[in-house]
């Protein structure tokens, strides 16, 4: 049989990543597929730039347009990233009837659903494994493998620039701006690391994960966001005495009155293996209610890991591109026609326990003063560390573990802290997670 | 639409989990599979027996050949387990043209090449996630997800009990014999444990996962096989000391020369996140070319688990049971004119790190002897530690950690070791990974 053609919009880091594992694996892949798959086309900006892999075979352009109304091209691998050539090639691309496969997850998280539509009402697909969390087969375990259950919630470490700088910062006690600019030196960090560190490129990723196991359509500007910045040294230690790791989640819930969608730093108990989960690595914990906890762990970023989900979605389409288009998995996991606008929650109405640091004067009576206002608050402790102050010093540090309570009551909480004589500037909050179940 | 009919065969434990998961869930799964699913027939051997699930409008009977022979069924769910009855009717609901869902990993592992023939002859599918590792979409995982990989090797604790049991030894300090009983009296072990303890039923998984990892018919008699009875408390302790955790692994391992499939306690450094999967949980770690290592974690067994792995195979049959059988996912991942007969290599060849403990006279120069030997042997010491022995004990513990060797060479040495005088009866042996990766 005649190989599948397909045409390549980009080839850098993971479009490169791709032709080298279609080329490499070429015979192992057709085995699977029951056909071969061949790069037939390929755009690029700079022709003469030097590329990570051959490009033998493959005829080249710098037009993408080209690439997508190429009429022997079946499927339009779009990895050029971006949300406006990339969405205006897509929709193009699916006119033309072609399927496509994406690696992009700002393309999916913000036009998603006008995507999705477009491509129902043409009969193609548009498959976006590569989209979260890299190479691991996430999509597909909350699409399909869980397919019998009502998910819960979602906790995931689905940024490894974010991971990698927590890390650090634990293993080796430094700081995180000091990180960050390691991280850029290693390639690891773009130059402009704020979709990172901001967790812009996790709400992405959140958002779509909240659409699969949810059957709700894509929302991403209701995802709560929070980065990384603010958590110090000093945070990642006290949280380690207390028995937790502070990594960078995503976490999308179901509640009985909506669902939250937030990322922000989190402190879990060091126990759980998530909290375990270090450097470049991504890990998702899905909880549902059949099944219970599940883990998924693997690269979430690079070349090869991006283009193994890549080219797991090829051998996809390409072993349903001749089947009944209304008996495919559905995009978003949940039937068009069965997809419904559950109610958002605010994160002033989401409910986590808190660390809290502070800086308060060095005297008896102050501890009292702050737990008192927490008390009127309904805000009960789970513990409190003062470190000794160093010496001479008129300021302490006083550390505190909450219980679960809703962020609106903390937000008063720590307004009256803040405004107590006693306690200086601000008072710094991190979200506590048990994640119970892993 | 109509609904799906489909045909029970066993209301036990998975059978009940099966029915209360299609049950509670119904909405949720006809949301995504765009049909809804419904239990039509059902048979069990006493229909008197109280049972975990509603019973309503299914019809009941003792005849299992009623259900898989009822013209309504279209898919039959075979949860009766063994390999007598089981095979005659999976290859009887075959031959009248029915999907089959199934669970029982001895069936696959002993009868899979005979059924997936026949499923192929008759063009109908025959899916078995829950075969393996319960409700971890492990199945899916490895023959999608990582469809564009080569996959190098696998290591996975895949039997709940055996991990229960060395997780209470380590935690508590227990012994096996003691850990065992309390597993029965939970209802973790079945009275005859054998299956799982002596490592049959990771072997049975084994080889089912080594088919669809590798393109290779399943072989289950080419399991090496070793249980985890003669691990003692001891051991346990020992390896926590040198920083390992004992875990019971079925690893399949891709070699040049050959595949390797072997079940056996193995010590694992504990900071591999698969070494803290703890309890009855089970996990697999994959190493494949392109994505590297990727890990999955999950409840491998118990009665919803293992239907949530059963209701997501029956959507994916719901999914596809219109489509053209060529364009379907072929039962064993690689199209079954591609699956090839893989050498494999005895355990002999294998090659590995070794835990040796052995009971030496205590006295100066016995190290040197057994050193001796192991350098002659071509074989490495990586650490050695011999704990005081009791007061007034003639006899030592020499306990020893070896670098990579090949079996037979290692089988060669203790042999001499075991000859020495100054060693008392059989050297301890325990296999020593360090799956690198995870």
């Amino acid at each position: 049989m005649e190989p599948v053609k397909i045409g390549l919009l980009g080839l850098g880091t993971v479009g490169g990543g791709t032709v080298n594992v279609l080329t490499r694996n070429r015979e192992e892949i057709a085995r699977r597929a029951g056909r071969a798959i061949a790069v037939a086309r390929a755009c690029a900006r700079d022709l003469h730039k030097p590329r990570i892999c051959p490009l033998e075979g493959i005829a080249l352009t710098t037009d993408p347009i080209a690439v997508v109304e190429d009429p022997e091209v079946a499927i339009v691998v779009e990895l050029i990233g971006g949300t406006g050539l990339a969405r205006d090639l897509t929709l193009t691309a699916i006119d033309g009837g072609k399927h496509v496969v994406t690696a992009n997850k700002a393309l999916i998280a913000l036009h998603g659903n006008e995507i999705f539509e477009a491509a129902r009402s043409r009969g193609v697909m548009v498959a976006f494994e590569a989209a979260v969390a890299g190479g691991i087969p996430i999509i597909k375990a909350i699409r399909e493998g869980l397919a019998g259950n009502r998910i819960e919630w979602i906790a995931g470490i689905i940024n490894g620039t974010g991971n990698f700088i927590l890390t650090e910062m634990r293993d080796k006690g430094r700081d995180f701006e000091e990180v960050l600019d390691e991280a850029q030196r290693l390639g690891y960090a773009e130059a402009d690391p704020s979709f990172d560190v901001e967790g812009i490129d996790a709400a992405h990723k959140l958002a779509i994960l909240a659409a699969i196991a949810f059957g709700k359509p894509l929302a991403f500007d209701m995802v709560y966001t929070e980065g990384i910045r603010q958590v110090t040294r000093e945070d990642v230690q006290h949280a380690e005495q207390l028995g937790y790791r502070i990594k960078h989640l995503g976490i999308a819930r179901r509640k009985e009155q909506g669902v939250e969608l937030r990322v922000h730093p989190t402190l879990i108990p060091e126990r759980r293996l998530i909290a375990n989960v270090n450097g470049v690595m991504n890990a998702l914990l899905v909880m549902a209610d059949a099944v219970g906890p599940t883990l998924y762990y693997g690269a979430g970023a690079g070349a090869e890991p991006t283009a193994s989900s890549v080219v797991a979605d090829l051998v996809d389409v390409v072993r349903t591109m001749t089947t009944d288009p209304t008996h495919r998995v559905p995009h978003l996991a949940f039937q068009p026609d069965a997809i419904s606008n559950l109610p958002m929650l605010s994160i002033d109405d989401c409910e986590t326990a808190y660390y809290l640091r502070m800086l308060a004067e060095d005297r008896p009576g102050v501890l009292a003063e702050v737990a008192t206002i927490l008390g009127n608050a309904g805000i009960s402790i789970e513990a409190v560390v003062q470190p000794e102050p160093p010496r001479g010093a008129s300021q302490a540090k006083l550390i505190m573990l909450s219980h679960r309570v809703f962020e609106r009551q903390m937000n008063e909480a720590l307004a009256q802290i803040e405004a107590l004589e006693s306690i200086s500037g601000k008072v710094t909050r991190i979200r506590v997670e048990q994640l119970d179940g892993d």
